[in-house]
């Protein structure tokens, strides 16, 4: 039994066989989150794992599945951790994945510097927000622009939170990747690994995963594109295999 | 009727109607050349625009079909100078592109600062070379390696030689886009147009074009991914139309 609230419902991870609380007007995971999950390196026996920004705790639910180490999931919003708890209680996840409920900020000296072999997060994409053009609901307002966060908070904060040769993924716009990389190198982290996901074929890239390892030395690869639909409009077999699953791929 | 010198051929550039010397043991275009001849911004009408690492003036050979401004190359070897000058002569294009021998380092006192409106570059990929692994032919081994000029010689002089609001466009080895993006900001241009080539589908990148505007602001686009292969070993369709024309697509 699970407890959902308001126009909350409990949809299906399919390729991973478990389910996560939803809300259409406060926090649904976009795709970014899931290919963020299957992009980010992972020990699979054991280790530390953080994931920022973890709003109702898809991160961590998908990272379970790839990893037994212990996972944390950090969240401002009371009410999206809130979801988040009741997810990962409802997948009977609680021993593997905790969660904690406060500014990504306070992360380091509350919880320890170097302490963690891998940090994710899927941040506010939107700088700059202009009062006008943020969405007017708080919650997704917080979760889309920096409003509690900017992206040099999140790379500071991952640098401090992760061990030497420790590593740190990210998802976010492809017009951020300079600032990215440059406050990563700025805070010790040396990007290694860089995946542009493009909507269709001879479109724009809209989306970019990238991986840096704390005191990395500078040795850059750009993994194969990544394409959402294939020319008929439906997703790649890349997509489907992420979203739907494929038994004889999983890990561990 | 043109002099060719040892194993000198005279070559086709299909797509342009061109033909261009080249030498297996002094110097050979790439790929790598063609692309960023096809990447690179270019003012139809008029305009002043130079290539640095001319080589045998394969960027500025193609530009000539592409812009009715005109062109300069500037090229360090006396060999390959020299073969540049005898193509550009045999295509009858002298009286569009200037060719210059000398070291790119001593240009911007030499030509001026801020005069031109596009520098193209196909610069050396390989940077802190060990002797032992550098090619023992000495045109080859200045051609790729940082011997001459270094990736900052690069930037920093294409920096003082466009205009503000001009377009700096390189093409280079995906594993030097940090090192690249953060000389492009330390001396003012702004990364606004990136596109990575991979060899095939599943494969990493290995080749990296990339605009700058000198004083732009902060927008990024990544352009649809390149193929140089498909599943059947043979040229895309893209590269295709890049090396062998299309006659309904051409400029001007």
């Amino acid at each position: 039994m699970v407890k959902l609230v308001g126009d909350e419902r409990l949809d299906y991870l399919l390729a991973e066989d478990l389910r996560i609380i939803q809300s259409p007007s406060v926090f649904s995971f976009s795709l970014d989150a899931v290919l963020l999950s299957r992009f980010a390196y992972m020990p699979i026996q054991k280790g530390n794992i953080i994931d920022l920004c973890t709003g109702n705790g898809i991160v961590p639910l998908i990272l379970s599945t790839r990893t037994k180490g212990t996972i944390t999931g950090v969240e401002i919003q009371e009410r999206l951790y809130d979801m988040a708890v009741r997810s990962i209680t409802y997948n009977q996840l609680h021993n593997r994945i905790q969660l904690i409920h406060g500014d990504l900020k306070d992360m380091p000296s509350q919880l320890g510097f170097g302490k963690y072999d891998v940090v994710t997060c899927n941040p506010p994409y939107f700088s700059t927000p202009q009062k006008d053009k943020q969405n007017l609901n708080e919650h997704l307002a917080i979760a889309r622009h920096e409003i509690l966060c900017t992206l040099d908070d999140v790379i500071r904060v991952s640098s401090q939170l992760v061990k030497q040769g420790g590593k740190i993924a990210l998802v976010h716009r492809p017009g951020r990747l300079v600032d990215i990389v440059e406050a990563m190198r700025k805070y010790g982290v040396e990007p290694k690994r860089i995946q542009f996901v493009y909507p269709r074929e001879n479109k724009e890239a809209n989306t970019l995963l990238i991986e840096g390892i704390k005191g990395g030395r500078s040795d850059l690869k750009l993994l194969p594109p990544i394409f959402v639909y294939n020319r008929e409009n439906e997703y790649t077999e890349d997509i489907k295999k992420i979203l739907y699953g494929d038994k004889g791929d999983r890990q561990p």
